[in-house]
């Protein structure tokens, strides 16, 4: 194994990283990635495999094993000490917020770690833990490149009208701004269509990212003009958890009932979306496989507000010429885009029942106005291109 | 004067009233009409006016004088009864919130009104103005029958699926569903699109009630599929001083520093949409005279999330055949027609210029593929004629 770039994605239950290797001709290959999961939680494990899919490791740790996730660092930097060739090239990292000042990626420093500390107030779930690796490498291999690759960063491109909320101005000086997310998976999205399907990647697309959490996207010749989630990643499409659009009344209703700030945070964080309104699972396809007419309802939501949302981002786009799903209710449930798409049958779109049931790459119709795709995200594939970017310069 | 119908719309700022005559053949005319104006504030006024508009009172009245509600009521009870040809045949009221039971308008019993107090928490700043005026009239004139015309029983066709937010059904239980507004109006739509242009109004419709409040309405048949505003009347567009669609994050972020529930309300309810944006005025036509770049952002923020909303409830109609404005700005305002329009043009709308201009009743274009109209609302006169519905069957 020649130099490498390591992934490193540090969220609230789960530590997960990837090495990519740099190939002689520049490009980056796959070579192993693996995770800690369960932090904090009753059945803690680490798992990891190598590029061909052979299990490197399959860990069930004991209860206690990970309380933190600075433990879950530990058993991975150990484990990566003797996996990798030496020190990486540099480090990657998945940081939800760069506020409004990162439109790109960006050699980490003292200085920007500083400011994207600062940005905690407006991610307080994730950007402490995205930023708890930085500060441990900062400390014991302070000679290794760090690079922050942002989730809101794609977005900056929208325009000011899209960007605000009907609030006074001193709420967006003070960072109220819609500053969107998923933009690494968008950027891969689009960079993938420019790669293999040109025509497509230049016109109207509107992409929906389609997991446990979930967005979508209006892009115009890959740039990105509007998407779903605003300020906070509560926002936009139904999530697993997550409500997705949710009238601010509810909230203020909640508070007159007597709930406080945290309680109506871990409703909306970890409560509610399909979970909630199903009463059963936050997981597709267990609701998919249930005969609970409950089931049905949170599934009938979910493809009812997402072609609401794909419908209203039709404005950014200024119409649309494609749809692209992707994640992984978006790549993998031939059910969850039926639905969305018989829903949008008045824009044009019409499905090919045996290509969407194959999960193919054009899911569409031959009498389809609309192109439909299936396109399998990468998010790490572009952390690790982005900060193979990044450092190159300065090699 | 022979029996008339009295119309009650009891604001937190402003008492209306309106006196329908009921002609030989059982149709409602209007005979006059007025407003307590400045209830609370430093300038109360009391105008009236007949049918062809003239003046029957127009008084300045002295700050203190208005101090409340009771006491609006005190005034115009006190000149009905000098310009009523004696007690009407029924008083009809406005109220914003008929909850989960009421579908249609009502004769009022104590039973119904008690039931109709307990919802007030669903709508904290409207409810209780809307009914101390039936208070008044159940103690003072106890055998003056009184109907309750509700802003919400219009949209009570919705499915379930449009009626739900992804919440834990608890919250659905305890009411925390879309009830949606502005019922009224859309109501009067409905019925004067069957009266002058039927084919129209057999269609898939989607109606704009753009005024200092401001929603859109799907619907098919003439019956409601959705409408934007959901469980409060802060959801869906921007309005004069009310956001519209707001992150639920943005309010836990507010919680976060340090404001609580009554500040809140009162920045989302009185100091944001088109005022807060603009730093200016809540008032389009002051907006669209202005030179400021921050009026400009208002209105294309408005025009923007008002198509934005209208493209997105094409889902619930199963697409568009017609687009109709109604209410203040709706009715009066070009520009901001125009500039909704021409983010529809994807979709197939083109205006036809100088229609548009004259606030014509069709101001689509022939090469349109959707009818767009212009229909000036109604909503005292649907109260009046519900109101006479009602009771007719009691006479």
């Amino acid at each position: 194994m020649g130099d490498v770039i390591l992934v490193v994605n540090a969220g609230s239950s789960s530590l997960k990283f990837q090495v990519h290797e740099v190939t002689p001709d520049g490009t980056l290959a796959f070579s192993l990635g693996g995770q800690v999961s369960g932090i904090g939680a009753e059945q803690p494990g680490f798992r990891a495999r190598d590029a061909n899919g052979a299990v490197l490791e399959d860990r069930r740790l004991q209860p206690g094993d990970v309380p933190d996730l600075a433990a879950a660092q530990e058993i991975m930097a150990g484990w990566l000490q003797g996996h990798m060739p030496g020190p990486p090239l540099a480090v990657g990292h998945r940081i939800v917020h760069g506020g409004p000042r990162m439109s790109r990626s960006v050699l980490l420093s003292h200085d920007i770690l500083d400011y994207l500390d600062s940005l905690s107030p407006l991610a307080p779930l994730h950007q402490q833990n995205n930023l708890a690796p930085v500060r441990v490498i900062f400390e014991h291999w302070p000679e290794i490149r760090q690079v922050a690759c942002f989730d809101t960063a794609f977005h900056r491109t929208q325009s000011p009208v899209v960007e605000r909320f009907a609030l006074p101005n001193e709420y967006y000086e003070r960072g109220v701004r819609r500053y969107g997310f998923h933009g690494l998976s968008y950027q891969y999205i689009a960079g993938r269509l420019r790669e293999t399907m040109p025509e497509v990647a230049a016109g109207r697309v509107i992409a929906a990212h389609l997991g446990s959490g979930a967005s979508a996207c209006a892009m115009v010749d890959g740039v990105s003009r509007e998407t779903t989630m605003g300020f906070t990643a509560l926002d936009g499409l139904p999530m697993g958890t997550r409500p997705g659009r949710l009238d601010a009344g509810v909230v203020l209703w909640m508070l007159e009932q007597g709930m406080n700030h945290d309680e109506i945070q871990d409703l909306l964080y970890n409560h509610s979306g399909m979970k909630g309104l199903s009463g059963i699972s936050n997981d597709m396809r267990t609701l998919l496989a249930s005969t609970d007419p409950a089931a049905r309802l949170a599934v009938d939501y979910f493809t009812y507000r997402t072609a609401e949302s794909i419908a209203g981002l039709c404005v950014a786009a200024g119409g649309l010429d494609s749809l692209v799903f992707t994640a992984g209710v978006g790549e993998n449930s031939p059910e969850v885009r039926a639905g969305v798409c018989s829903r949008l049958e008045w824009l044009g779109v019409r499905l090919d029942e045996a290509a969407n049931a194959a999960n193919a790459q054009v899911i569409s119709g031959p009498d389809s106005r609309i192109g439909v795709y299936v396109v399998p995200t990468n998010e790490e594939l572009v952390i690790a291109r982005q900060t193979h970017d990044t450092i190159r310069g300065m090699l």
